[in-house]
């Protein structure tokens, strides 16, 4: 690995709501995840957010989720594959306006919450929603945990994706998160993220909730902003990335070296 | 005046909630104002008005209202025109998912309700809509009626423009609509509503709700379908085109054909 | 069997729209269970259904829901019971405004789409709802399909129970509704309801959807409005309990005859 | 004056946003002014600062908006007055069901934002909504400005009303607040707020933003919990108030003891 991804969820405050440090985070990572109106977000706020992704040089992904907001997105819904395409589709185009009236592209998407969950564990509905994302855009970047139902729909559909590693959540020995009820599945300790995230970056590995040693294909870190202790945990990840000698380098940019990469083969 | 646009108001409901009848009116028509989610309108619904347009060669247009879903966008609100028009950007780029998804353009826009009175009324406000209109798209129509603040901001951004004619409200001698809530604003009477149209379409004129004679400059008649009777009256506009004539043409052949006739000249 | 309620879902629109026919559904019912502004609703609608049935002498209920009026309820949501029972107590809280408003009472509270499945299934969830119901009305009567989790827990609570059969809705042979998506789960010809209502209403059973015969522990029929064919059913019931010689008898005056019969033994 | 009510607007939050410092206010005040879930507010948050207002003894209001959380109740809206009358009984209702369960009274109702300006101003809105409270409860206390249309309107209607002071708001000259787009309108410095508290209890005057000095009608201070600036600002008070020799008390304490003065008369 040369080259990592800092991407974060931005822009998931509502009206006079705020959630999270937008402003501190947005120079320290290189995506950004946008909530689009539906568990989070407002026509407002994503204006905000997406000219701030262009003032800091972030590349602007959709972030999107269940029709949810008094519960953040966080709870499943049971709505049929379809109609959650079509939610799909709308929060895509919602996102994409701004994107266009600022002149900057628009460029992923992933899941958020529990839509994030069960679209992960699910081929049937990931391959619906993902269908949508493709005939929507079909360059559009698809961003999630390796090894799930999203990313091997993703790759069925010649759709470009790019995994993401989460520093501060347990890992199941399947590969897939441990759920949040779980004792110990959230990460507080700071040491121990910073050691998660340097064993990640060195060998590609994480050590799964049970013991076990597992393989994490991904380029990118999700990082959190919502406190202080937040923010100065996302500079300790600049500082190891440094010491690595690892380059920050964009989803797009990831997946034009890719493809450069394969060209000298 | 040879050609004639009709246009309507679609995909008003939401959820399990319908309003009109889009399928019978749909094929009637040359033009639909599509509701975005706002004041009306979800995004299954959008996506099959769009289907519906399409497979009928209607053009699509984005119908942009408050968001107020439990006044159906008919109630003044007091909203800065900066955040109405991230609420417009929001609106058009939602619709316009569905469009690219359907592989169909989306050609013109119009105010829906009380936003719509208070843009005609306000240059200030109509100037910052339609900035957010022609930042996102500089070649999307503007429907509206003719002579109020939205025409002429419209014309002075260099936003193409077609004028649309109400058949079944009364206009006060200033040409702008008679307020709802005034006696004879709405005329229910289809001989009245048939003989507004004769009139309109041969001579280009209204008699207005005080008795004097205005002109009109409209391309365009809106029609109603919410009822048994409105689908009559739509069928009797066609006779009266016909009669007459005329064409049907939608917004954007419209203007298409005036450009060619400036070249003529 | 000497008495019969008839209620029906009620007050189902929001804003401008419409579901249902209220109208002519209240003189025929002697119960209503009225939406609360979260699945369908809102206070207007609530307002008006509240003196209508006041007009009538018809009981009034609240049909607690799913906030997802975009869905109309009908969508499981997985949402932590305590937080649920909190959406309880404020359905039940704005509808009894309304009631104290009129000088009405609000006599029973049913759960209505995908709420009211999940907590038939659970009587976990069951437990904690009906104990929110509880506080906010100990006499509360609860309405409800016989022998699944709700009415159990109702009786343990020592709420007042009264349950309702289905007329128009297949049963398996758990005594449970059929799915919706099951074909044969709705049943559309009146001659077939109409034929197991007399049946149900002469030896309380009905033939389940494998041709077992179920006993119906029920003292209500709930019926649809939603039609005119369906206010025609409606009006084919009250022909059948005529014909049975049965009365009308609304949900507490049913549990007080009930209190005096048992006090009589 | 011999004694004081502090105010303050609480349960502002929606699912997981929180807005204020609801834990560090509550033990400082005597009434509590809860959001009802249009504006903002939801139902676990009503449960939640209902028990919390409990705990510390602090009087119960219901705090009343527009159905505009995406505006904070901030925007003025053109609602019919008989629709929001209905939509104030269903937020009292709401409140008043927590209340309830609580076994703890709702004692008064104050409207916010952007309605409690327009029913200051407009004596016809003013008697449509306080005849909606008054036929909820007649013992419901209006909280309001002293000397605008809600408090004539609730005399009028011989509705219990207690009067409040904004320590930290510009007033005009005719007694009303001076607008929030105003230069000066809101005031920052502690040390001026701090002084202009100490004239109203000492003098029941204040300087109006023209210079002129006002007398003030008023038995309660509303103060604002937003920032830890804010909870300083209320300790503050609460020495001003020691200081004086004045007496905490609550606005239905204050209601009774005033019937007790005239007793004595």
């Amino acid at each position: 690995m040369k080259y990592i991804d800092l991407n974060a969820d931005l822009g998931e405050g509502f009206g006079d709501y705020q959630i999270g440090n937008d402003a501190a985070l947005m120079p320290r990572i290189t995506s950004a995840n946008v909530a689009c109106g539906f568990h989070a977000g407002d026509a407002v706020i994503m204006a905000n957010t997406v000219a701030l992704a262009k003032q800091h040089g972030v590349e602007l992904g959709a972030h999107v989720g269940f029709p949810d907001l008094l519960g953040f997105g966080r709870r499943r819904m049971q709505i049929e594959p379809q109609v959650m395409a079509h939610y799909v589709t709308y929060q895509l185009g919602a996102l994409s306006a701004f994107a266009a009236a600022a002149s900057y592209p628009l460029s992923h998407m992933s899941f958020h919450g529990a839509l994030g969950n069960m679209v992960s564990e699910d081929e049937a509905l990931a391959q619906v929603l993902l269908l949508a994302v493709k005939t929507f855009d079909p360059n559009m970047i698809i961003s999630t945990l390796s090894g799930n139902a999203v990313e091997r729909v993703a790759r069925q559909l010649d759709l470009p994706v790019i995994c993401t590693f989460l520093a501060d959540r347990a890992y199941e020995s399947n590969g897939q998160l441990a759920s949040r009820v779980k004792a110990g599945a959230v990460i507080h300790d700071t040491e121990q993220v910073r050691a998660r995230v340097r064993q990640f970056l060195s060998e590609g590995t994480v050590q799964a909730i049970d013991g076990s040693i597992l393989a994490v294909e991904a380029s990118s870190i999700l990082v959190h902003g919502d406190t202080a202790e937040a923010i100065a945990m996302v500079d300790i990840l600049h500082e190891i990335i440094s010491e690595l000698g690892l380059s920050l380098l964009p989803p797009s940019s990831q997946l034009r070296q890719h493809s450069w990469d394969r060209t000298l083969l």
